[in-house]
């Protein structure tokens, strides 16, 4: 027998455990074109909450009493299939199952080398893809910019600080942690960064960090420290709105100060970023962040948990923000 | 002597006629090089609002105790500069004042013809530019696409509307009165249009209005009409930010449902226009909307006010909706 996780029940606010049931089922077998997958690594995103939520949203919503499923790295442990030989390791979409079985479709076979698996669920994966394109397709930095991100000590922040950097522009990052802020300066090299959780006045920080405004708000975080770094933007400033992780459990529409104002003001742009929208520019992400990669211009932190049956726990700890980097589950 | 109307305190909240001042004056007497203008009208507009308070906005704050300036078309009735004639007409940036002399700088040369001169502040003016240049550069519309406008019987919205229509899509307008709202679909061609003054839930009154839900958001308005809006877009939705009469007299921040969440979900673009970041494309404004209002594709409707007096009062009245398209005072 193996274990499988559904969606017991639809969280409201926070998740809890009890939103998540393990289910035994018989190992699966496969016919011919098929593999069988061993999970190696699967990935717990904060985006996922909102697919918990019934209604539509720009992916479909979780089904109750069904497998949640997320991006995941596995080793093929059994193969009828003439693309895929026992021994492979591939990533892609995954249940969050011990085992599961595949036709393949949709599954990008990933070869171990000095990058570990991990890692194409993180830098190498959705998350670095989301950082370098929502920066550079919606933010467009030019050299010599200031960039601020939010969540910058999360999977995507700190990959968008260190692209940031590499682009020529000064970058400052917002975490919540002096741990977190120490790790964005010395690892990731940001010029500066702010601990929100000690900072009490937000817009001033920022306007001390960035002498010269913001150009570009690279955004995981939404509210108030957002109502922050808007106060300080410059005339044609964007902001890459890729999350909002403040308000994913809230369960009333938050509120805060209207923002039409202040971007007819500087005549600013705020769009939602969904990598979704952005397949065409997949294979461009994977061969610029691989070189920098290689090249030393790029490190990457991850918060691995260890065991299946801390999939849940792991994915609620997201919202505590005891994950730096990204935060994996090792089976 | 001459009358000249001052910024004699900045309004708090909702202008007071006691916020302006006239002042009497000696007739200038003009330079080698310079003219002297009559002023024939005087464009009273929302954006000016703004200007009446203290600290940085897009464009600089009215001085205390001096002449307000807008747009306005004038009457050469003397002339020492040599590109200039007696009987010429002028139309550009303008003191509230009953004659005024200029270098000439910034004034373009009008030709009275079947075009009325007033329309030279609206259709023809800075307004139309607004609405041609917001549309086209920031919402670009697709044939067949949904594009809703708000403070749709105002000047730059009867002629987003139009344009929206010329170029294919389905036009739907938000004003506040029936009068209004006839005026949209009869002299204008709107598809629809809905009156929020009589409109409990302007969310569900847009969906009704817009089956195939809202591509393009042309916001003149903000606050609470703008959130049943947005409750409406689409994937892909473009929001240009034009203006917000609905807040620009609050006294602090308005506040509502904060949209990151929104425009994520939808992968929408919220954009502040300003047409002073466009001066480079005024001229291909200029002639696409002259061709289409000599074809006869265009109508404006002004509402013309009597008298330098009266120049305060028809400014207040715009807060109130009394204009019908543009607001244009003559002397």
């Amino acid at each position: 027998m193996i274990k499988t996780i559904t969606l017991n029940s639809r969280p409201v606010g926070k998740p809890q455990l009890t939103d998540f049931k393990f289910v035994s089922e018989e190992m699966p077998k496969i016919d011919a074109g098929e593999i069988l997958l061993k999970t190696s690594y699967i990935s717990v995103d904060p985006y996922l909450r909102g697919r918990m939520n019934e209604g539509k949203s720009y992916i479909a919503p979780f089904e109750l009493h069904k497998p949640i499923n997320s991006g995941g790295v596995a080793e093929i442990v059994e193969s009828n299939h003439p693309s895929f030989s026992k021994g492979d390791f591939v990533s892609g979409f995954l249940e969050w199952k011990e085992y599961q079985k595949s036709t393949g479709e949709g599954l990008l076979k990933i070869t171990p080398s000095k990058t570990p698996l991990s890692a194409y669920l993180g830098i190498l994966g959705m998350t670095g893809f989301t950082a370098y394109l929502g920066l550079t397709e919606i933010g467009a930095p030019k050299k010599g910019e200031t960039i601020v991100v939010s969540g910058a000590a999360g999977a995507v922040g700190s990959v968008v600080g260190q692209v940031g950097k590499i682009l020529g522009c000064r970058v400052v990052g917002i975490a919540g942690s002096e741990e977190k802020v120490e790790m964005l300066k010395k690892t990731f090299g940001f010029d500066e960064a702010i601990n929100y959780n000690t900072t009490t006045n937000i817009t001033e920080a920022i306007a001390a960090a960035c002498p010269n405004g913001v150009d570009i708000y690279f955004d995981n975080v939404g509210g108030s420290i957002s109502d922050g770094v808007l106060a300080n933007v410059n005339h044609f400033a964007r902001v890459v709105l890729c999350g909002s992780i403040s308000v994913y459990n809230e369960t009333s529409t938050p509120t805060g100060p209207r923002v039409e104002a202040l971007l007819i003001k500087n005549s600013a742009l705020m769009q939602g970023f969904t990598i979704g929208d952005y397949t065409k520019k997949l294979p461009e992400a994977m061969e610029q962040l691989s070189k920098w990669l290689m090249d030393g211009k790029l490190t990457f932190t991850e918060t691995i948990v260890e065991g299946f049956d801390n999939v849940p726990q792991a994915f609620m700890d997201l919202f505590e923000g005891k994950n730096k980097g990204k935060m994996i589950v090792k089976i």
